[in-house]
C-alpha cells in the first residue's frame, strides 16, 4: 500500500470528494501511482485525511465509475492500466470560443427563385397562438406524439388538401415531416433499397441530390413533354414529376399525360408517381390546376406538399400523401421513427389552418406576388435584351431568355460581381450530361422577396451586365 | 365547329369565366365534344353568349392549362384525347371526414423507460422567450437558414459541452437535426453505403432499427465488456456505444476500455467510434462521467446528443459533433440539406440555454428526478421477489432482476392486462439470435413520470403479478 499526499486546504473552491477525487485521478495519471497499485482503504484514507468515510468513498466511487479504479472483492481497490492516456493537462481552450463567426452572402438584389415576402408574415397571429399553444395546462404536448404527425394536423391538412387541390386522402395516410427532403429519404426507406426514379431536367437539384444521396438511380427526363415511349422503354420504378407548376420552367402538365402516366404506372406493382406539388398555391391566372392525386384511381400517386412557400421555409413543415399499401410498408419499416416536427409548432400551424389564418394568409401572398410578377413583367417590357419570357402564371419566379453572345455562366458571374444574384436555367440541369450548349441563356428571376424598387435596380444592373 | 350550348343563369354562384370552362369541361369529359374537334374562336364565342371576349379568354386559358385543349397557332383551339378519364362524377367525400380519431394508449402506471417528467416544465419562461422571439422585427427568422444550425444555437451547444461533458469541439463541428435518428440518417450519408456498425446488446433499438433501414450492416455486441479481441478479428467500420450511461443496461464503460477502443479506431483510416451520450445529465451520485469524446485526440469519435431527455421529446432537437473530416465530408455530400429544426425553435432554445435556464432547469430536474429514483429504491426494499437491483446511478430508469418461474414475457403481459406498462431488458436485445433463455427475467421501471403514489401502485400490482 502506498502513502497518499493529498492536499485538501486551499485551491479552488470545490467539495472535499472532488479534492480527493482530482488528487489521485492526476496521481494515476502521471503514473506516481503505477497501474496494480492498491489504494488505502477508505476507512484507513478517511483516518488519515480526518474527513469522513462517506467523503472517501465518494471519491473512490467516481474512480470506479471512471474506471480510474478497480474494487475487488475482500481485497480492496487497485489502479487500473490507463498506459494509454495522453496528458489532458495544457489542453487548449476549445476552438469555438476563438472562431470568427460564419459570413452570411449579402447581395443587392437576389433573384433567387426560392426566396419569399417576409414582411406581411402574420407575426401577431402567430405569437398570440403560441402564446395560447404554451398555457400551463399543455403538458402533453412535451410528450413524444404520433410517428406520422398528431391526427389533429393532419386532420387539418387532409382538410386544406381536399378543397384546395382535390387530394383524396384518409388522414392516416399523411405523413408530417420536417421538410421534403426529409419525407424523400423516408419514401426511400419505405420504398426499398436501389430503385430507379425519373426526374424531369432541369427540375429541382434537392430532390435529384436526396434520391441519390439515399442510393437510387437516377436518370433525367428530357425537358421535351411525351416521353412516355421512353419511359416504357426504359421502365423505371418512380417518375417524379411537378404537374401543376414544373420547377423551373413553370409549365403545367396536359391532362392526356397525366392520364398516361397514371396508366402506365397502373400496369405493374411497384410503379409510383411521386407528386411534388410545392407551390401550386401560387396561380395568377384562372383557378389552380387540380393535382394528380386527385384523378388517380390506382393508387399510384405519393403526393408531397409544403408550407415553405405558402408559410415560411425556415417553418420546416411538409406533408406526404401515400397510397394505402404504401403506408402498410411505413408502418413496417419506418413506424418507429419519432416525428420530426416538433409538437409545439404542429399545435401552431394546426390552429393556424383551422382558424382560418392560412388562407386569409395565402390570399393576401396571392396578391402580393401577383403584384410584384406585374411590375416585374411591365420592367422587363423596357429591357431590349429581353427575348422571351416563361412561366409567368404561376410561382415565385419567372424564365427569361437572353438576347446576348455571352453565356450564362458569365451572364451570372458578372451580375454577381455587381451584387446581384441570378442563376440560370443550365444550374438545373441536375447533371452535366444534359447540358445543350445551343440554348439560349436563360435566367430565373425570382421576385417573391424583392421591391419594386429592388426589381428596378436588378434589372438595371442586368442591363448594364448584358 | 361545333355549336356550344352553354347555361350561364342560374346555379352556382361562381364568376363567368369559370361557368364556361366547367361547361367546355363537363363536354369534353362525357364525350358530347369529341377528341379532336375544334371549338369556336374566343371571339364568336364570346359574342354568341354575349359576355366580354377576355372572359371566354380566361376560359379557354384554364382548359389550355389543364390539358383538355390544345391551341395551334393560326388554326385555332382543338379538343385533346382524354380517353382515359373516367368520370370524376359521384365521389364521394374523402374518408378522412368520416374516420374515427387514432386511440392513444392509456396506462395506471407507465414504467417506460423513455417517459420524463413533464409537470416542472418552465412554460412560463419557454413562453416569454416565445414571445420575444416572435417580435415584428424577427422577419429574418422566416428565412433558411444555415444547414447545420444556426451559428448562434451552435455556438451556445458548444459552450455547455465544453463546461458540462468536456466535448472539445469547434462551432462548425456541430450539425443540429430533429433528433437522433435524423442524424443518424445523416451519419449515414456522410459515411458512405454498405457500412458495418457494432453496437452493444441489449441497447437502443430505435438506433439499430435506423441503421439498418440504412443498408448498413449491424452486429450486436455481447453485453459482456471488453470484448476488444473480437472486435480486431471482425474489423467493423462503426461502432456505436454508449460510454456514459450505457442503455438499457446503466453501466459505464472503464477509462481503460475507452482507451482501447479509441487506440482501435486511430490505427485505420475510416474507423470511427459513435458515442451516444443521451441522458449523461442525469446522474446523482460524483460527478457526470466525462465523455469519450474529450479523451479523444485523434479524432476518431462521433458525438451524439439530444434535448429530448433534459428538455422533452416532442421538441425534437439533437446534435451531432463530427471529426474534422467528416464535416468536410458532410459539406460535400449532405450541405445541400435544409436544416430540419424550425429557426423559431432554435432561437428559443438558444436563448433557454444562454439565459442560465437550461442550466437551472437541469438542476431542479436531476433533483426531481434523485427524489423519485430514491423512493422507488425505498419501496422496492419491500418487494420480496426483487433479486437485484441495477443501474441505479443515473438516467431515468433502474433494472430489476425477478425472482420467478415465470418468463419476462409473462410478466410483461400479466402487469399490461392490470394496467401497467412496463418492459423486461429482452426487448432491447435488437435481434433475436442474442437471446438468452437461461437470464433471470429483468424489468426496466422508469420512473421519469411518476408520482410516488403511482410508484407504489405499480409495484403492488407488480407484486400481484409475480
Amino acid at each position: 500500500m502506498i502513502e497518499m499526499m493529498i492536499e485538501l486546504q486551499g485551491g479552488a473552491k470545490a467539495p472535499l470528494y472532488e479534492k480527493i477525487y482530482e488528487s489521485i485521478k492526476q496521481d494515476i495519471m502521471t503514473g506516481k501511482i503505477p497501474k496494480g497499485e492498491k489504494l488505502p482503504s477508505t476507512r484507513q484514507l478517511a483516518k488519515h485525511l480526518t474527513v469522513s468515510r462517506s467523503t472517501v468513498e465518494l471519491a473512490y466511487d467516481q474512480l470506479l465509475a471512471e474506471g480510474y479504479l478497480n474494487a475487488e472483492p475482500c481485497r480492496g481497490f487497485f489502479v487500473c492500466d490507463i498506459s494509454q492516456l495522453y496528458q489532458l493537462e495544457g489542453r487548449v481552450l476549445p476552438e469555438c470560443h476563438r472562431q470568427e463567426r460564419e459570413t452570411r452572402e449579402e447581395w443587392k438584389v437576389d433573384f433567387s427563385p426560392y426566396a419569399i415576402s417576409t414582411e406581411h408574415f402574420p407575426f401577431n397571429i402567430w405569437r398570440k397562438i403560441s402564446k395560447d399553444v404554451l398555457l400551463d395546462d399543455s403538458e402533453d404536448l412535451l410528450l413524444p406524439g404520433h410517428s406520422q404527425g398528431e391526427y389533429e394536423l393532419r386532420s387539418a391538412i387532409a382538410t386544406y388538401l381536399y378543397q384546395a387541390r382535390g387530394v383524396n386522402c384518409r388522414v392516416s395516410d399523411i405523413i408530417v415531416g420536417a421538410g421534403n427532403e426529409y419525407l424523400e429519404i423516408l419514401l426511400a426507406q419505405i420504398l426499398g433499397e436501389k430503385k430507379c426514379v425519373w426526374m424531369e431536367a432541369p427540375g429541382y437539384p434537392q430532390a435529384y441530390h436526396t434520391f441519390r444521396n439515399m442510393g437510387y438511380q437516377v436518370t433525367c427526363l428530357s425537358a421535351e413533354r411525351g416521353g412516355i415511349e421512353e419511359i416504357r422503354r426504359k421502365n423505371p420504378d418512380l417518375i417524379y414529376i411537378m404537374p401543376s407548376h414544373q420547377f423551373p420552367m413553370g409549365t403545367v402538365m396536359p391532362l392526356g399525360q397525366r392520364l398516361e402516366l397514371l396508366q402506365w404506372a397502373s400496369e405493374t406493382e411497384g410503379r409510383y408517381l411521386i407528386e411534388d406539388d410545392h407551390d401550386s398555391e401560387y396561380r395568377y391566372r384562372g383557378k389552380p390546376i387540380p393535382s394528380l392525386q386527385s384523378i388517380d384511381r390506382y393508387g399510384k400517386v405519393i403526393y408531397l406538399g409544403t408550407f415553405s412557400k405558402s408559410i415560411a421555409p425556415s417553418l420546416r413543415i411538409s406533408y406526404m400523401v401515400l397510397p394505402k399499401e404504401l403506408i402498410q410498408q411505413y408502418r413496417q419499416n419506418c413506424g418507429f421513427y419519432s416525428n420530426t416536427v416538433p409538437r409545439i409548432q404542429q399545435e401552431i400551424l394546426r390552429e393556424f389552418i383551422q382558424g382560418g389564418h392560412f388562407e386569409r394568409h395565402l390570399n393576401k401572398m396571392r396578391g402580393i406576388y401577383k403584384g410584384k410578377r406585374d411590375y416585374l413583367l411591365g420592367e422587363l417590357k423596357g429591357c431590349p435584351w429581353v427575348e422571351a419570357i416563361r412561366g409567368d402564371h404561376g410561382g415565385l419566379h419567372l424564365l427569361v431568355e437572353v438576347h446576348t453572345r455571352k453565356t450564362e455562366e458569365q451572364l451570372c458571374n458578372l451580375a454577381a460581381e455587381r451584387g446581384v444574384k441570378v442563376s440560370g436555367i443550365l444550374q438545373y440541369q441536375l447533371h452535366t450530361g444534359s447540358r445543350k450548349s445551343e440554348q439560349k441563356p436563360t435566367l430565373l428571376l425570382g421576385y417573391g422577396r424583392l421591391t419594386d424598387k429592388q426589381i428596378q435596380e436588378g434589372l438595371y444592373l442586368l442591363t448594364e451586365v448584358v
